[in-house]
């Protein structure tokens, strides 16, 4: 099935595998006359380069963007924009024995069943290296929401047991966990640095919210603002859970407790007195800030033995080596922003046609 | 924008308002020869009809449904089945009222800000009863499963401060809400009571479990698995979180806890020691049983008063009349579970045109 | 597959069959706030209503239709409109011969073949009652159009050898061939009757003309406004050609007879001296006229003796009996106008996000 | 929109300007397991290259493809194939002047009317260029139908005034302007240089005709084998009419001469004595061989003067520069053949999920 692209109407198609000869994005959909140059995008993949702190695994990774199409003169055109990274830094190496086994945790067994064969190299099209091409298309997302005033934020919420208590925006840059509490940071460094003495791995959960939202993003059935989101986050690797709001905590609430208030707002506006819903009503957006949450598993590849089976399905004890970040929290940041983002911005496009007044704004105020 | 589809090659399209001239949805892509027929449908819309225990709205909906399409002595033709639900029991009543402001928790105050105006009796598109198209077709869809041997089981996994302690799978329907443990169900019950007299209502969590799926289903990027489920069960109102298998708890696990080691199975197979990862890797089924979650908030319409503002943005205070669920959690199971069952449908259709060695058994074995 | 959908945002899906309960068709997408009645929906359904004329069908069917959603005081809500057409005149008769065997020129032989077998009451879905829910569908369309200015003016061009020769555009109503040309509509007349007295049929050309339209409908490659108009009357059962402009003619023509001129229009706009282009360039409307037509096959059922096998391949001859039109062209006019208002519609609405301007003129100018 | 995405199952998304970086296209849903090299792809873009004959543009362009993903160990993974062809022999050149008019019969100003500005060089998007993507996508394709006996002859029919009077297959490959008739090339190559000595250009017809087509292609309604075909040949640029089987000619036949006959095949197969419908009955491939043309506007870029505007609404007189085909149909030979293989192809995979028996053998006979 084609299943590499995502979005209706500001919509992506990402390609590439781990170890070929590069990865990369069309985005298609964006409108005409948003400035863009390759620099928008660096900064972007920059963000989610691994061997930028201890945790983070040592391989050295250019990752340069180049802007192939749909850029003229520092603006969009409105047709494809397409981005390629080259792969440049995978060390060849001998793959047999990766390739004669299934490690736990990871989509070997399943790309096999699913496919009959795959490419083994370096964990192929699930990589963790497939989320270039979404980072790439989330910067030009995000270059188009600046433009109207909306702003992500996304940060380390919790590594294993330790959580965030406190919340400084400007901390978030500060620190390579990407957490906004100085404190939690180091507490969760120490903890990475037990968990990778004893070869293991740790999950935590990312946050973003997002301020500026118009109302009425948003489709009130199955394309429900929340359920896009949810699928966009979910639909990253070592994702398994998706909050909105308050969360799994609506389960144990009640009516009262849960529901938020109205309230006068400026200038005639309507606001809401708390925020438990996240930013969104029967799926659309109400104008609050948008507030999500991933849960993303421990890093699968660990030195440590464990069990497991060979192509042959016999039993066997296997030590995943090579360059394994014991964490993938922190650099899951910028995929979860990239993927809000365009999320966003194709919700924003579609909710441009809800209404006969907003067509006849286009076509007879023209 | 067309936000009432859902699915790709098995695609429904619900449309539908709670107190217009009835409810519907058409299936389009049901392959042809398979036994249906309106038993089939009634089922499962008497599965989440009210008035069924002393905890749901005592309103009386026959929710009776007529196949008009796509059915052709006994079995689907491969056309589009269409099913039509008569709003019959809607009583006539004052709206003026519930027209004038913006309750809390409801998507009023979003509809009129998208759309300008809304259908403001009983919820219009945003009611509960647009899942009426929902489960209709997910009535199809789990008898196209059921032909292949997979099966769904739903149930109430928690009600506010109650959660199921064992699981009885006779249990489920010995009780109104769906509980597989008779004990947690009679004290859920008496929560619930509880919240009645405070006028008041509560939240809960649906768990979904599969089996007998194969292996295969899913893609491994956007069209990941459960980012599909997720988006699904996302899409029910109400529903705040999504989790696949251990969900939130993978972010304070590690790795070695949370990997599932891969055992010898019978007959050459392989299967999971465990199953953290709920029946899902890469995106893609994996062999076990496949496990969900949803968290579904507390009823937002309380018989309390609560602040919120009228349609000219002056603040009041309301009390929600009206014959309302104080949990909405039972009668959202078959929901859970239809959504569910279009995912797993759609799915396995798509996955049959993975390899050239499928194309070749249905074209060159004819 | 799902394939009884058609466009992207102004989204419709139709379903039934000839001798079902009915047919109808779910329009999806459609901005709120336009003004819509059952008597909009009427008046196009009657213009494809048999039993208008000698030369169709006998055969009385009220074809009534009922809005069953999405529309509200009068109004599009945003939400999808269902609408239905009971089946009430279909007279129950023995239909075993029939599905004994395959009519030349119809589909049995290919549902058959597809399905593996097929609802051989009156064709089934490949019914020319299928067009119901296109035109019901396209009478939304051209209401929304018509809010903008736009207007289509859709006639029989030609019947077997008669072509019309001038162009009264008053005179499309007054004959029931649907011909702008009092003489030409006489001539085809008697050459109908000559048709019916041999037990055969005649094709036809239907032709569209599309005034008002703005500039930009229509993407650069594969969405081109022509390639989708292309895509929806080829849609329509028995069409074989589609052309825009000159069509066929550009193939003998040259670059200096075929390029259209630019000259200065009024008020600083530009417009085309000529227009063999029909309308569009590159794909996109260029503000000159829309003009399209589409071939349309002599009806395949004819009381005449043909040649053709049965199910079991044995070769037998046979007379088609009952109600036949012995041509389809008068009654597919509505049906051309119908698919060309549904392709501009949603070209209207996609072209809305082709722009940062548009963009800013939604939302920072609220 | 994005637009530059054709197919549901087997789906490409194109992308690149004439004088960008380069051109590509990703190739996504294609099965795994299909071999498939640069080699492959290769022969195809060579058969749209220019610089082959006198009526061919002068200019030398590589086109060398690079597969960038999607294939290992000389088969297609299931994951998208994403493929690249540099830009290299743009020259360097003024293109000050053709920013500032609107050449007739090109896209320039509808580009302008709908983006607000154009990449100008070389045509852009709009450019002939953009077809590279569909031709490596086609390749693909034809690569997947050849597997299953599925072969297509694609020819030029006519140019100009010249049309062939017999068909002889091998003679394709033996004239540079792909005529299946040596007569008539060496008369329309003669017309040619009459065209050129006018500093004219001529128009003319494709022609393909695809043998081995399993029955079942395609659906009842929207999704008709011949109007996807219709949209996937209309889509490229220059065509302005689409026929299938008899095509226009059906207009003035009569459903005596029009009809197939039946008969009985070759091991109780059934066959249709003629094939004026050109192997679809009812939107779906009845067996026998799909016909189907596209009649190609003369290039629109001549060197003899035309009246235009300037984009200042001015009028001017131009006569076009540069490196011009007096004939785009050769070329678009290879093109028209791709497009037509990329529809099969993904009705082909499509038509796998038709019946519940097929899903059984997928499923259940694994």
């Amino acid at each position: 099935m084609a299943g590499s692209s995502f979005g209706s109407i500001f919509r992506i198609t990402t390609w590439g595998e781990s170890h070929g000869a590069g990865l990369g994005v069309v985005v298609d959909g964006c409108p005409a006359g948003l400035p863009l140059c390759e620099e928008d995008i660096q900064i972007f993949l920059n963000r989610r380069k691994p061997g930028q702190s201890k945790f983070a695994t040592p391989r050295k990774e250019d990752d340069t963007v180049e802007i192939l199409s749909g850029v003229f003169e520092g603006k969009t055109t409105g047709t494809p924009i397409s981005m390629l990274v080259r792969n440049t830094s995978q060390r060849s190496r001998d793959y047999s024995e990766i390739a004669s086994y299934y490690r736990p945790g990871h989509a070997d067994y399943t790309f096999d069943e699913k496919y009959g064969f795959r490419d083994y190299r370096g964990g192929g099209r699930s990589s963790g290296r497939e989320t270039i091409g979404r980072v790439a298309a989330g910067a030009v997302a995000s270059k188009l929401l600046a433009t109207l005033g909306i702003s992500l934020t996304t940060y380390t919420r919790s590594i294993g047991p330790v959580t965030i208590k406190t919340f400084d925006r400007t901390q978030i840059d500060q620190n390579k966990l990407y957490m906004p509490d100085a404190d939690a940071a180091a507490e969760a460094s120490a903890y990475l640095l037990h968990c990778m003495k004893e070869q293991n791995s740790s999950g935590g959960i990312v946050e973003c919210i997002v301020n500026g939202l118009p109302t009425g993003l948003g489709d009130p059935v199955f394309e429900k603002l929340d359920a896009n989101l949810g699928k966009a986050i979910l639909s990253i690797g070592a994702v398994k859970a998706f909050e909105i709001g308050d969360g799994m905590a609506v389960a144990s609430a009640t009516g009262r407790s849960n529901n938020d208030p109205f309230l006068p707002g400026e200038n005639g506006a309507i606001r809401k007195a708390s925020n438990h819903a996240g930013g969104v009503l029967g799926g659309i957006s109400d104008g609050s800030p948008l507030i999500l949450r991933a849960a993303i598993k421990p890093t699968p590849s660990i030195a440590s033995f464990q069990d497991t089976v060979n192509k042959q399905g016999k039993p066997i004890s296997v030590s995943i080596k090579g360059r394994h970040d014991p964490i993938i929290v922190p650099r899951a940041v910028v995929v979860v922003e990239s993927m809000t983002a365009l999320v966003l911005a194709d919700a924003l496009l579609l909710n441009m046609t809800a209404t006969m007044d907003n067509v006849k704004k286009i076509y007879t105020d023209k």
